[in-house]
C-alpha cells in the first residue's frame, strides 16, 4: 500500500501534535509543512519532510492526498479551510460551536466545486464528544444530556487573564464539581447551574509592582469568562508557572442519562471521557485518523463536506473491514 | 414523514426491550410481533400491533420495513438472520464474537442475493463497546485496551449454575475488580490476569437437603466458567433471590490507553462505560435506532450485512443532518 500523503497547514502546538500523530501511523506520511512564517525559521522533528511557505500551497496538490489545516478558528480556519478544500481534501478543527452551520456550508460548496472532501470541526469537542452525545441520544431517545470539560487547560481563558494590565503570564484550568459529576453519574438527573458544575482555577504571574487585588478583581467579575463561576486566583512566579504548569492537559466527559420500561423505571448512564496529557496531540491523532478517511471517501468519488457525523467509523481504522470485524467487534 | 414499520422475532427479555423502544421512539410503529409460541398465548404492550405465527413471516413482507430478531446468539440468529434477510431488512444482535466472520458471511450472500440490508451484532457489546474500541484504537495507534464488564448479571454463567444438581435458582454477577480498573484508568498500562480483572458472585437458592458444600465446589470449580475466577457462592431463600435479584443490570468499560510525544511522554485514557439498570431494555433501544439506519442504507439502494463500524453515526439518529451539526456537533 501506498503511504497516504499528509500536508499540515500551520505548525504551533497542533500542527506539531498532526505531525507525531502521522509519524505513529505507518500508513502515513508527511511530506510538508505549510506556514505563514518564515520557512527557514521552522525546524521539523520529521526527517523528509519539507518546510514551504503557504503561499505555495498550490504548487503541492499533486504531492499531497490531504491537508490538515491547523490553524485557529477564529480567523484562521474560517477563511482557510474553504479556500484549502478547492486544492486539496482537507480536514479541520473548526471548534466554534455556533458557526459551524455556516462554516459548513461554505466549505460544502467549495468542496462540490472543485471534486474534494473536506472534513470540519474534527477533535474531540466537536469531535469525540460530538459522536458520543450522538449515538447516546439515538440510543436513549429520551433522557438528559451533560458535558464535563477538565481538569484542563482553557487556551482562551488563559488569554483573557493575560490581557488584564500588570499581568504577565497565566494559565487556567477548568476543573469539574466532583458532586456534580457523581450526581450525573449516579443517574440523579440533576438541573445544574453554570457554578455548580465547573470552577476555574487561575494560575497568575504579575508584573513587578502590580496591583494583585485589583488584577483577582477583575478575573473573577470578567463577564462571560469568569463571572458565572466560582473561580481561584493563585499567584505564582514565573519560574513555578514553568515548572509546575507547563503541560496542556485536558478532557472531560460526555454523559447522558435517560430511562426505559413501562413506567421509566430503568435509568441508564452513557458516559465519555477523556483524560488527555496533552490536548493538542490527541487532538492531532484525531484529525490523522479522519484524515485517513477522507483519502477514503475521495478515493470512492465522494465530495462536499462531512462531519464525523458523517463518517462510517471503519473508515478511521488502518485495518481492513475483515480484521475488524474478528478483531474488534 | 411515515413511520418506519418495524417486526420483532421473538417475545422474551430482548423483544420486550425492542417493544418498548419501538414506543419511546416517534418515527417508529410496531406492526407485529412474530413468535414460534402459539400467538394467542401472548399479550403485547403495544395497542394495534400484530401477534402472528413465524411461520406466517412471508406474508408481512411488504408491511414492514426492518424486522428485529431478537433470538438468541447459540442456536436461533445463526439460522434465523440468514433466513429472514431474505424477506426483510433485517438487525440482529448476534454476540458470539469468534463466529462473526462466518455470519456476516451468510448474512451478506443472502442480502445481497435478495437486495436487502442486513445489519449484524448490534447492541452494547459487540455493538457500542465495539465502536468505542474501533474508534480509541484508530485515535491511538499505540496503546493498550481492556474491557471490564459489570457490575451486571450473566445469563450464561446464571444458567449454567441452574444445571448444577442440587440447584433450584440462581443469578450470578460479574464485578469488575476495583483495583485493576483503578490502575487501568491512571494509565499505569497493568498487564492483568482474567482472576485479576473481574470476580464473580453467585447467589443460589438450594433445593430442599441438597447438598450445598458440593454445589459451591461445583460452581468454583468449574472449567471456563468459574474455575479462573475468585467466586463468591451465597446461598439464599428464592423469596429473597426473587425479591432482591429480579432485575437484569449489566454495563462495563472499554478502555483504551495510549501515548505521544516525541518519546511517548503524553497519556491519554479514552473510556467508554455504561451503567445499565436493564441490559434486555438497552440493547432493544440499540436495535431500534440502528433500524432506522438500516432503513435508510435501504431505501438509498444499499444491499449486503453491514456492523455498527459501517454505519455513519447520523443514519442512527431521528435529527436531519443540519439538526445535528447545529445543535449535537
Amino acid at each position: 500500500m501506498e503511504p497516504i500523503r499528509i500536508g499540515i497547514l500551520g505548525y504551533g502546538n497542533l500542527g506539531r501534535g498532526v505531525e507525531l500523530a502521522c509519524a505513529a501511523n505507518e500508513d502515513m506520511q508527511l511530506m510538508a509543512v505549510f506556514t505563514r512564517r518564515n520557512p527557514e525559521s521552522l525546524t521539523l522533528l520529521t526527517p523528509g519532510a519539507a518546510v514551504v511557505a503557504a503561499a505555495e500551497l498550490e504548487q503541492w496538490t499533486d504531492k499531497v492526498d490531504v491537508l490538515v489545516l491547523a490553524g485557529g478558528s477564529a480567523t484562521d480556519l474560517p477563511q482557510q479551510t474553504p479556500e484549502a478544500v478547492r486544492l486539496f481534501n482537507v480536514v479541520d478543527s473548526f471548534d466554534t460551536h455556533a458557526n459551524i452551520p455556516q462554516h459548513f456550508a461554505a466549505v460544502d460548496a467549495a468542496a462540490k466545486e472543485t471534486g474534494h472532501i473536506g472534513v470540519i470541526s474534527v477533535g474531540w469537542d466537536p469531535g469525540m464528544f460530538s459522536v458520543a452525545r450522538l449515538y447516546a441520544n439515538a440510543i436513549l431517545s429520551g433522557g438528559a444530556d451533560y458535558t464535563f470539560w477538565g481538569r484542563g487547560v482553557s487556551q482562551g481563558h488563559s488569554d483573557a487573564i493575560r490581557r488584564i494590565p500588570g499581568v504577565a503570564d497565566a494559565r487556567q484550568y477548568t476543573v469539574p464539581v466532583p458532586a456534580a459529576l457523581e450526581a450525573v453519574r449516579a443517574g440523579k438527573n440533576p438541573q445544574l447551574t453554570t457554578r455548580e458544575k465547573h470552577t476555574r482555577e487561575c494560575y497568575v504571574v504579575a508584573e513587578e509592582d502590580a496591583d494583585t487585588d485589583a488584577i483577582r478583581e477583575a478575573i473573577v467579575t470578567m463577564p462571560n469568562y469568569f463571572a458565572d463561576y466560582d473561580t481561584t486566583v493563585t499567584f505564582i512566579s514565573q519560574e513555578e508557572l514553568n515548572r509546575d504548569h507547563a503541560g496542556i492537559p485536558h478532557g472531560g466527559s460526555v454523559i447522558r442519562t435517560g430511562t426505559t420500561g413501562q413506567n421509566g423505571e430503568n435509568t441508564h448512564v452513557i458516559e465519555y471521557s477523556l483524560k488527555l496529557d496533552s490536548n493538542p496531540e490527541f487532538t492531532g491523532s484525531v484529525l490523522v485518523a479522519v484524515a485517513r478517511a477522507a483519502k477514503r471517501l475521495a478515493d470512492a468519488g465522494e465530495t462536499g463536506c462531512r462531519t464525523i457525523f458523517d463518517i462510517a467509523p471503519a473508515l478511521l481504522a488502518p485495518q481492513t473491514p475483515d480484521y475488524l470485524r474478528a478483531h474488534m467487534l
